[in-house]
């Protein structure tokens, strides 16, 4: 491990989960070579009396349960993130937050590295998420059992930017987002396959025109699938007017 | 395991991935009890020559590699999706796809089961997906290195909503999304935290006001962050005026 390692530290109930798949492959790989690193908090160490509990019944009824303020800041506090060799910011993965994207994960890979807080339950204490300038971030609008797997997304999309990770960096360049549009259709060998044939022009060695099929392919989907990214792709194409 | 558990069948590179953070908490005490089962599939079982090749180099050029379709059709029909026992889309995760969300969540909790196709590389030769009628479904607007930590998010989030898998069924139903806002702030004891009370009302014990305010506050929430949803929100509640 470098110094200049991307730097990840989660705050758990469960760090059995970790690295859990982020341990093979890409990200496995990188981890052993010290490109990111690693370290899992058991948020119950700060619970507490002889159960060590960290939760309580929501203030006003509901069902479930709530993350107490007090022992989450507790267990935050101790990874004191902010300040000493960590740094980055603090995230608590949340359906109400701000929906990650491509580009969230590259500000967040460009940085020092990041504290990500998994929640269970019905969800934390309003008042720490305030009282430490937590940054709420959403992985989609949908509803997970914890906050765990949220962070592997988010950490697999991050490291997988950090220089050296991937072997190519130009994949990286060409996906999905990178200009705003979704990725063209890939084709590979066999040419034939079952009556099908890759598109002749992918065949035919001239540069500019493939590039230019790519470009048509890659408009039309967006076109077709993601009218909310065509609107803002061409938005962000033309000039100003205002 | 019951006939009737939702049925998850995962077409992977990396089977030894799973089930990974499935198989703690929740979904993994779920598992156990049978109300759901998962098998993985190893693509490379049915990858070419002596090396098992699974992929090739981009049909027009382009940085990294294309899974092979006919290698992908091969660990697919072995697995024989859509008749069976298993029955279920067949769901490729993929950066290109639908977004992924609450209301598919429920749709797909409610049927027998799903295939997930996990792709790798730069992705999946596009004739697999014209051949297959296979849904391509996106966790969002971000690139992995692969489908299988999206696989998982999938996976929980329809889990969740098999009966009987979250102790309080009412928890499914006042989250975020269940009808069509951002969930209200929670808190807990203690009632005073680092000088920050838990608003007056919620220890009212006025049910009424409490369920006014929950609301007050997932509207503004909603509002606030979510100008997408919100205006979904205005328009669905609304007649419609056409």
């Amino acid at each position: 491990m470098t110094d200049a390692a991307f730097t990840v530290q989660i705050l758990t109930l469960f760090p059995e989960m970790f690295p859990g798949p982020l341990g093979h492959s890409l990200t496995g790989r990188a981890l052993e070579e010290g490109l990111w690193s690693l370290t899992t908090h058991q948020i119950r160490d700060h619970g507490q009396g002889r159960h060590r509990n960290v939760d309580d019944t929501p203030a006003g009824g509901g069902a479930g349960m709530v993350l107490r303020a007090d022992v989450a800041a507790a267990a935050l506090d101790a990874v004191n993130p902010g300040s000493g060799p960590v740094g980055g910011p603090v995230i608590y993965l949340s359906p109400r937050g701000k929906p990650f994207d491509q580009s969230m994960a590259r500000d967040l890979a460009a940085g020092p590295g990041m504290t990500l807080f998994c929640g269970r339950f019905e969800g934390l204490d309003e008042r720490l998420l305030e009282a430490r300038s937590i940054r709420e971030v959403s992985l989609g609008d949908f509803v997970m059992t914890g906050g765990e797997i949220a962070a592997m997304a988010l950490i697999d999309a991050c490291v997988r930017l950090i220089p050296r990770v991937l072997g190519n960096p130009e994949s990286s360049v060409e996906e999905s987002f990178s200009s705003g549009l979704l990725e063209h259709p890939q084709y590979t060998r066999p040419t034939t396959w079952e009556g099908l044939s890759i598109p002749d022009v992918l065949l035919s060695g001239h540069h500019g025109k493939i590039a230019e099929w790519r470009r048509a392919q890659a408009e039309r989907l967006t076109k077709e699938r993601r009218p909310d990214l065509w609107r803002a792709y061409v938005a962000g194409k033309s000039p100003k007017s205002t």
